[in-house]
């Protein structure tokens, strides 16, 4: 039983993946619990950031789209990111947004719907899904108007009920953005499909965070961002999945000319191109998606599986050491406690968990808030420590039992929080 | 009468805009008239970026989005870009790309006209538009059905013949991306309102290229790219500009949280932001979006006046010397001689053209080609000078007269051109 600042050393000292942190510029005085929101910096980012920017950009000019395979490069990152969520080569584009990425998943599904079981016109989310999932499906629907709408379910039990036989399309987010709770993507795809709906996943929090087997759940569709857990650089270009028996069949609206099978051809008619090609839309921004193969890099130095493992002993740790340490304040644990549905986050709710997130972050533990009341704490095995489990906790208790979250400037509301 | 090199080297001695080209990192031993298709690199970006990545990024971490103000950026560049194309302050945001920004505007502006005259369905652009803006029109409606369509004209001569009681949008391009033949905005799009339609304009080939004056025009909405004449870099994002008398009414698909008028409050509806907020749709690439100041502070230090005069000198220039010094040769030009008629840009037919475009490549004459046999040469007069014109042309005459072109490995094509 871990009790002590030297145990967590001492696991520290015994973790083989402990060496990946030092490829991380992380700052002095910080602990970061928040690569659930904006993935560290791979050291490598600089360097490259250069190359292209010197070499590619200003030494290569035009010609580097052929020389430099700028012009390949959501494909590359594609197959550089398949086998971290369980996808082949040649499935996976890294390009756009999530929510871009989304309406263009979100469209062709329907459009298959359309052409097999045209009165199914519904797709089922979850109210807690995050919201840019559910905005998209409104401005989407909304378009399409004919009936088309959103059905939103309170909690994952009731997804049973809700898959009537005017349900087209399914969209769960795999882990809660603000809970850390995981779905069993493999049962849930296999319960939509019986149903007769096609099941879009959200894998935002979970790629790089948790193992994924999309290919193995046999889901239809995924989107998820590069700029967490995959530490891509902030905004990174997201990306695309599509199973392999939907791909010549994939039709989307975002038609740019990325996706043409012939965008040097300059033809006025719109032919998409065979397979992945089509999930592209327009010209992307080069330095930010190069800088994602940093991430990728770090990955392929490890496996899912040693990282989940080592997620899951900093998530029962973190979770362990709270609830021992800081048991007198009022927080409730929101995440899971079975591994099975928890992703690599802690979440406990506070009264007052904005201002404690504030006046831990001027401490140096860099978590984050998401109303209502919950503090998010981001385990990211590639570069958290056990000791920055022990630290982090030790702050938290100190923040609480000495009451300093309890001042005006850690009341106040930013911007952007 | 420039008659000579000498003549070319004084007038850039001459030319209040010839120090600017400092500026810009050009490769050694090349001349680059491709600025039309990618800016040459502004030296400040390198910098830039590795206070982005390291300092911001790799230092601030989560925290940038509100101190580095990451989060303002498409609206503090957007702010900065105005001038160029005739906005306002609060009215331009930089996003996305191109493609996926005309996908917004076509969207907002069928669904304007849905509200007000719900029988216009007909979008009208031209046959050689630039594709992906056919493509995007041709996706948006394949997705709305009921009697949506694009109608093609072939010629800016058969606008008038097009503008009936049918028709919704018309979608032109300011420039054309082949011929560098440029619209009169504001004839056009008079002649637009006054059969009931609404005009959007593809800036891509103007920003930065030719003075631009949408809200003297009194134009609808208008996109345009920042990695062209903008200098902002490969693929950078693009920007969106809309009417003030369409701002709080605008409504648009994409409708992710970027968009949404509080978007930390993570309410489940889409609630649109105010003004210019609601083009938003994800998070952005914030290294690729950033470099975008740089090109732009490079534009603060002169006007488009100012660069309207030299490049029309340019072109005139080039236009002239190709004319006379490769006169025995199958050259003729598709760029319009009159100056209100034309872009930054001077495109030859050659019935060899792609080949010829690859050996002036070879010797370090970048320009580019599309199909058919139009070679392009684009003239950026932030950087590109008076003897730059003169060795072009001699080098085109070279290539022509020793036939050097004619090798196969100029004949090939690459998968990109």
């Amino acid at each position: 039983m871990t009790s002590s600042r030297n145990d967590c050393l001492a696991l520290d000292a015994a973790d083989p993946l402990a060496p990946l942190r030092a490829q991380f510029d992380l700052p002095p005085g910080v602990i970061y619990l928040d690569g659930n929101s904006l993935g560290a910096r791979p050291i490598a980012s600089l360097k490259r950031a250069q190359e292209v920017i010197a070499a590619e950009w200003g030494q290569g000019l035009i010609r580097s789209w052929n020389d430099a395979d700028w012009f390949a490069l959501p494909r590359t990152l594609g197959d550089a990111l398949a086998p971290i969520i369980g996808a082949g080569k040649g499935e996976v584009v890294v390009t756009d947004t999530t929510s871009s990425n989304l309406f263009k998943v979100m469209a062709a599904a329907l459009d298959a719907q359309r052409a097999r079981a045209p009165k199914r016109k519904i797709v089922v989310s979850e109210r807690s899904n995050f919201p840019t999932d559910l905005y998209i499906v409104q401005g989407l629907t909304r378009l399409l108007d004919d009936g088309y709408s959103l059905r939103l379910i309170d909690s994952p039990e009731e997804l049973p009920n809700a898959l009537g036989d005017d349900v087209a399309v399914v969209l769960l987010t795999h882990v809660n953005y603000r809970t850390g709770a995981m779905y069993d993507m493999t049962a849930r795809t296999a319960e939509i499909h019986a149903a007769g709906a096609l099941a879009v996943w959200d894998l935002c929090h979970s790629a790089g965070a948790v193992p994924v087997d999309l290919n193995g759940a046999g889901a239809d569709y995924a989107v998820g961002c590069t700029y967490k857990y995959l530490n891509g650089g902030p905004g990174a270009p997201a990306f695309v999945w599509v199973n392999k028996r939907h791909q010549d069949t994939f039709w989307q609206p975002l038609s740019g000319w990325w996706g043409h099978r012939t965008p040097f051809a300059m033809t006025p008619e719109y032919t998409p191109d065979d397979g992945i090609g089509r999930y592209l839309c327009g010209t992307q921004p080069i330095v930010s998606l190069s800088l994602v193969q940093c991430g990728l890099d770090i990955f392929a130095q490890t496996s899912m599986q040693a990282l989940r493992r080592k997620s899951l002993a900093l998530t029962d740790l973190f979770i362990r050491l709270v609830e021992e340490r800081c048991a007198e304040f009022p927080l409730t644990l929101v995440t899971p406690r079975e591994h099975a549905a928890r992703g690599s986050q802690v979440s406990f709710e506070h009264p007052e968990g904005f201002a404690v997130v504030q006046a831990l972050i001027a401490r140096g533990v860099i978590g984050d808030y998401r109303e209502p009341r919950i503090m998010r704490f981001g385990m990211t095995p590639l570069y958290t420590s056990f000791a920055d489990v022990w630290d982090s906790v030790e702050i938290l208790r100190d923040v609480l039992s000495t009451g300093s979250w309890d001042k005006p400037e850690f009341r106040r509301r930013g911007a952007v929080t």
